[in-house]
């Protein structure tokens, strides 16, 4: 089966945003065994929008459009698609009912405009929406089809997942499943990382077996180690798999923090959980990050208690007791750490204290962040690191390595 | 003139990267006024990229590509295009010269492939590499012209500007500017801000002036208004897209924060700039993402203080002063915000407390949140948002709107 994506937008060909629309739905598409040989991208102009389509139909079995469907003028997307089926657009009055519930549920005035998007072309299927108010469309073309999504990429990811990787599964009959697993670390630079797994990848070359090892660096996320088996029985696969999983955690185990979609904050979560320990955060250079990646864990409250971001000096020294003096440093970092955990009263206090840039601070380079952590009568614990990138990467990199740092102390100095 | 974008590679059909060149090329392209109606992206395969160079040669006068010139089995574009021109490919003596030697001085050992980036198709002439080994080329097709980039990044960039851009200008023969404008809104829905915007539609439509308006609903960035003109003459360009841009402000004035890459934040830091006041920030339910983007922007130490992030009720009530009872309320919001303010030492507290769910707090709706700001003897300012989406949604949508409730509290309450 061979579906083309297509994204529709002027803003797209003037370079204004990139596209990364594509990119989602082809890699969800490659996931799944189906092949994608082509994207094409086109504004919002009705005659080129129709060409495109179908061109795309004529060289596929199946094409994904996202953009173009929101309410406003330049929103045409449902037209072009009508007047390639050569149907007419008619009103769906469940969705626009649905559509005035959702304004008047959030207090909010809907306009004539907003009605546009309950236009179906005739023969179409709306796919409902439930993070926003365009709909989605599926369309038969024979026995072809062409899916609409919206553009905005948080709503075309789940609907794309809800409604139309399935009816596109159901439509290709295949029953090879595809499973990944996927095992994510933080501490090792990827070619390190490859270089420890040599003697993994070597076997499974050797092996034969139906699986694939690939590293998948994530910035943030860590740097992920995906193992994707595929085959008829869903056990056979499922033993590949754990096979590999056990081999890469006897290398690399200790820089492993979690498995598939567990971020680096939800494995301090469980490791804080598991301890029934509190914990309260002082941020300099990260000025809010680790606290607002904590919160984003659902539940949080039963183990992060707050923060303070002492971004200004006097914070640091009036409100958490560090001494008048230079704060990128051991002693003002661990002092933060001991602060905050008494000021917010917590369990265990761990403290960010650094240089984001663009300009040297206390003589220190760009890049250097010292990481704080204070356990009361546990003890406490304080280690620098030297960061690489511009101002946003060296916080966004200080956060998920001092978050690793706490996630080791805890292991070490609280055994479960 | 209109030229088709053409990105050559199977790790986008993959997903696995996302096509930042075509954006690249694109922007410049309407930077000097040249049309681009199409991008698309094919695989390393022949003949599918044999298919699209020709559909893209016969519905334009220019085709740039990118990617598929490197050294290995799978860069194939140099072959592709040779086919389409129907001519050899044949070794340029010059460039094979200029790789050994750029191998020697690195002191590395070339291999036999790298010489297979001197094979040049008949006719063609190759672009000179400076920053890897990939020469470009420069395709004659009768009257139209194909141009090869590679496609690292960097090295696309410094050939497109140094070699391709000016040949296409030449061809051109035109100097015609493209400018564009965005103005940036918070508070109006997408239709909302298209149907205030409709007699400035109906007027561009009348007059025939060379501009037009799109909207650009960037999530937590807010809605963009983009209006973008051209034309020969830069004055008239810059007049035309000045009255237009006057008349959206005339009506949707007090809804914009600011123009072009303008963030919310950056607003914000200029409204406290310009009145030398300083702000803290108490956060509950965005826990930490207020002070997170506020330090994002470089200088904040000049205005932000710090923050709070009480998530605990009990930091709300022992170190902000809120009184013991419910949280997420006018009265909470507001002793956060003067809390925060005292404890910090600012001019001016802002404050967030909400439910992001998933469950509903204290009896009151997900999506529900208060936003409170205290400025000391410039008095109070309390309210309440009802906000869309998901835990992180909201969250988001809080962050944003919040800093647009205090950037009108400060127009009001301290004019400049």
């Amino acid at each position: 089966m061979r579906v083309e994506v297509v994204a529709i937008g002027t803003e797209l060909l003037l370079g204004q945003i990139v596209d990364t629309n594509s990119a989602a739905i082809s890699a969800k598409l490659a996931e799944f065994g189906i092949d994608c040989y082509f994207q094409t991208r086109v504004g919002d102009n009705l005659e080129r929008i129709k060409l495109v389509l179908r061109e795309a139909l004529a060289r596929n079995d199946a094409v994904i459009t996202c953009g173009g469907l929101g309410p406003t003028q330049d929103d045409i997307t449902r037209q072009a698609i009508a007047e390639v089926m050569g149907v007419e657009l008619i009103k769906d009055e469940a969705i626009a009912a649905k559509i005035k519930t959702m304004f008047t549920s959030r207090g909010r005035q809907m306009s004539a405009n907003n009605l546009e998007q309950s236009m179906v072309p005739k023969g179409a299927t709306a796919i409902d929406q439930i993070r926003g108010t365009a709909p989605g469309l599926i369309c038969p073309f024979g026995n072809k089809v062409l899916y609409a999504l919206p553009g905005v990429p948080h709503e075309l990811v789940e609907m794309l997942d809800r409604a139309v990787l399935p009816d596109l599964l159901l439509r290709n009959g295949s029953v090879t499943k595809i499973v990944s697993r996927v095992i994510r670390t933080w501490g090792l630079a990827e070619s390190a990382l490859a270089e420890a797994l040599d003697s993994v990848i070597a076997e499974i070359d050797m092996s034969q077996d139906p699986i694939t090892l690939a590293f998948l660096a994530s910035g943030i996320e860590g740097i992920k180690v995906r193992l994707t088996a595929k085959g008829g029985d869903p056990n056979a696969v499922a033993g590949v798999i754990a096979k590999y999983e056990t081999a890469v955690l006897e290398i690399v185990g200790s820089h492993v923090f979690g498995f598939d979609e567990m971020t680096m904050e939800a494995a301090i979560a469980d490791e804080l959980l598991a301890r029934n320990l509190k914990l309260a955060v002082a941020e300099s250079v990260t000025g809010g990050l680790v606290s607002s990646r904590l919160v984003a864990v659902a539940g949080a409250s039963k183990w992060f208690v707050g923060g303070v971001v002492s971004y200004a000096s006097d914070v640091k020294f009036k409100l958490l007791g560090v001494e008048q003096g230079d704060v990128i440093s051991e002693s003002a970092v661990l002092s933060m750490a001991k602060g905050v955990r008494k000021v917010l009263g917590a369990d265990v206090g761990l403290a960010f204290s650094g240089v984001a840039g663009p300009d040297r601070t206390e003589g220190q380079e760009v890049g250097t962040v010292w990481i704080g952590i204070d356990g009361g009568t546990s003890g406490c614990h304080a280690q620098v690191l030297q960061l690489p990138g511009d101002r946003e990467r060296i916080r966004q990199f200080a956060t998920i390595s001092g978050l690793d740092v706490l996630r080791r102390w805890l292991r070490r100095v609280h055994p479960t």
